[in-house]
């Protein structure tokens, strides 16, 4: 199948379950947390605050078999783990950041439209 | 709070959820079709494949209340409602299309990807 038939707005393209993942509210702090560089799972755990072992694990499992993040285990003692994003993983980097910059640079407007509307 | 006070890896900034919406499956393709200009319910319902009248009315009324949708009733007989993007509806299309088309365009490798990491 090539790019161009693909379509999530049919119901069982494969695209509106990748659309699904890469969506995801882990999937986006993730790869915004491994855009900063490679990162143990300690330090993704820290800065992707309020997410669950079980939830991040899932995540980068996911991300690791999307072809979007490398697992590297450095054979050292005690050994650590380390997760990259690989160039896929960058390039999907590139179109989640200015999703998240448009979430941060609206919040404020639409918690007013919010207000609006409950007030009808 | 200002916007750059707001941060999605926060786990009780209302962005977090903001982030969750906005990124959603039904957001996502909604938002999609309306880009092509007002449309009525039915003429989404039909574009979104597979979407539930529940799944479609509770989207439309929440990005309503965000402040991305209009809702216009014509009082014709019989009346009819269009649906339209607003300036703000419009903004975030132009950073939800680029996530589109990189789901589209990069199937095909995530799919080899993930044949590859379940053959291990």
């Amino acid at each position: 199948m090539s790019a161009l038939e693909y379509s999530p707005y049919a119901a069982a393209c494969p695209s509106r379950q990748l659309l699904d993942r890469i969506g995801d509210r882990w999937s986006v702090l993730t790869i915004g947390t491994l855009a900063d560089g490679p990162a143990r799972y300690s330090a993704i755990a820290a800065r992707v605050q309020g997410v669950s072992q079980k939830m991040l694990t899932q995540t980068l499992r996911a991300l690791e078999r999307d072809g979007l993040v490398t697992r590297t285990v450095f054979p050292e003692i005690p050994p650590h783990v380390e997760y990259e994003l690989t160039d896929r993983g960058r390039s999907l980097r590139e179109v989640l950041k200015p999703l998240e910059d448009w979430a941060t640079s609206h919040m404020d407007d639409v918690a007013i439209s919010r207000d609006e509307y409950d007030a009808r």
